[in-house]
């Protein structure tokens, strides 16, 4: 295994910053043409910062959340965990409601709550402790998780991503985003494909300006241009995170994934989804029970506030789909690897619903 | 069959307006928030027109320069059709430039030529009269691919497009996009969706706004989310146009066609391609032969004038791509339809090369 230390160099964005003193978030807003910190010096400034998509991607919402009840602490009094956690109840429901669907933010907020169990006096100290140790082991899993997916992917391969999965979505590295910036580091890897993934163009203004920023040379293409992509012999593994994976191995993740899974196994090339284990839901026993949001059809009628489509024209906007595990060749998570997914397959390494 | 003029509710854009006097051409450029005739007085303006891309599509390139010709001819004296033919020839040079690649430009002005051929003191007249028959000619094969398209079609059937196949490519009707008109005047097609075709957003700029102002209801996706679409079942059909069809059925069209053709197969949906029989090349065997055509990779760096990537980024930009002729139910000319495309049902229709 290679020392987690030669991938610094791959890896020298951070979307979160502690100062002690206040919560700074890369304005993702703003990217790539401005990198900006927004400072957020209470818990309700990182809520407004989480609902305005100032931060994005699930892992970084609920990091973000977390040092946000850190914030909440300093404008409270008490003697105790169990008296802090009743008064910081309210500021911690209000960062829980910035983004009510990222599964991430209620999970981080209940660890903070957890942390506060039993906390004497210095419940202040468990509180941050608790906040710097989600964002310091999704670190840790992402690198855990990019060395684990790199060593599937086989010397000289080229790779395509989709949507941003990166050091931007997460405490750093990234997950699908982990996996290249690791393939990359050991020299698997020797072309790096994104594509735009409209409508939000998460690859166009987040993956390619945040590998670039780690010396890490990619290609844009455009969605449509996936499969001649493939064709041409120049990609060997989709590699893409997920929102949502069901016990099964049926992964829901940003729209497009699909239409590369169907085109990657047409092509005979590799897919792989890259994802903490807090994303597998063994509640759901597959992909036919998950409901796709639907966004709002303006997003399709024009491009960062540019109009490209005439007045009265409708647009359907489904902003995930669900690629069923027959066409998903690996699965990785830090807490192991889920080859040619099934439910047998998943129960072993993430035990029963 | 039923009767053409039935669809002329359907059909009521003309990129191409001749008054005797200019050549009108829609300009496409200002699309969909303006709707602007350019006035073109002579040749060398409609060169300009072509060249800018105020005019696109193959065929109406193709009925545009033919009346650039005639235009031509307005600024010479010639006693008969030969000597007319030898003082054109500079004005249809530079019309034949304007866009090098288009196939249907130089097969219009040859057109043109051979009309003078043998043509006495009324040349001029015999000039206007072959424009006006290259463009009649290409309205009724439209209208006869629409009826032949739309023949394949159940009632009740959901159809997809790609690009702008319409009435602003053609001399009016279009080729795909006439197959769906056919199919929604005869009842057919219940449902129809568009997607967006980046880089340059015809479906959004051009296809729905087409279909809006014949009171077609289309509603506009994203590419990457066709393959969801056709999972959901709205989808029966695939229709699509061509640049350029092989001796054995393969078919170069926009970027993204291929991707929609495996997808339409994996779901067990069909795949029509709609074009006029000047765009099947029996001189090449197969889509191997076909070199794909690489754009300005500035293209995917922004949409409409707006920037979205990161200076310095790299982008790989091929304008079409191939869809072998295996994922292709139907091949729709004016002169029949190709079923299953191979080599000898492709002879059977078009002869050898």
């Amino acid at each position: 295994m290679t020392n987690a230390i030669e991938y610094d160099r791959y890896d020298r964005i951070r979307p979160i910053r502690w100062t002690g003193a206040a919560l700074e978030l890369l304005d993702q807003r703003k990217l790539p043409f401005t990198v900006e910190y927004l400072s957020c010096a209470s818990s309700d400034e990182v809520a407004s910062a989480i609902h305005a998509l100032a931060v994005r991607g699930a892992p970084a919402i609920g990091i973000a959340a977390a040092w946000g009840a850190v914030l909440a602490a300093r404008a409270i009094e008490a003697g105790d965990g169990a008296e802090a956690a009743a008064k910081l109840e309210p500021a911690l429901q209000r960062l829980n409601t910035a983004r009510p669907t990222a599964v991430n933010l209620a999970w981080a907020l209940a660890r903070m709550r957890r942390a506060l169990t039993g906390a004497g006096a210095d419940w202040r100290d468990a509180l941050e402790r608790e906040a710097r140790a989600i964002e310091t082991e999704d670190l840790a899993a992402n690198r855990r998780m990019g060395e684990m997916g790199a060593s599937l992917i086989a010397s000289g391969s080229g790779v395509l991503t989709h949507c941003n999965t990166g050091s931007l979505a997460t405490a750093g590295f990234g997950t699908a985003l982990g996996v290249i910036r690791a393939g990359v580091a050991q020299g698997r890897i020797g072309k790096v494909f994104a594509d735009e993934t409209r409508p939000w163009m998460q690859g166009s203004r987040l993956t390619v300006w945040e590998l670039q920023q780690d010396g890490i040379d990619a290609t844009l293409i455009a969605d449509a241009a996936a499969s001649h992509l493939m064709k041409s012999g120049q990609v060997d593994w989709v590699v893409v995170g997920a929102d949502r994976i069901c016990a099964n191995g049926d992964t829901a993740n940003k729209i497009g994934t699909y239409q590369l899974a169907i085109s990657a196994h047409h092509h005979g090339k590799k897919f792989m989804v890259v994802a903490p284990s807090s994303t597998v839901d063994m509640d759901t026993p597959s992909g036919d029970q998950i409901e796709i949001e639907e966004r709002d059809p303006s997003e399709l009628l024009g491009v960062s506030g540019s109009r490209t489509v005439a007045d009265g024209i409708q647009a359907w906007n489904p902003v995930f789909d669900v690629t069923p595990a027959e066409l998903i060749d690996a699965i990785v998570t830090e807490k192991g690897i889920v080859e040619h997914p099934n439910p047998e397959r998943m129960r072993a390494v993430f035990g029963a619903a």
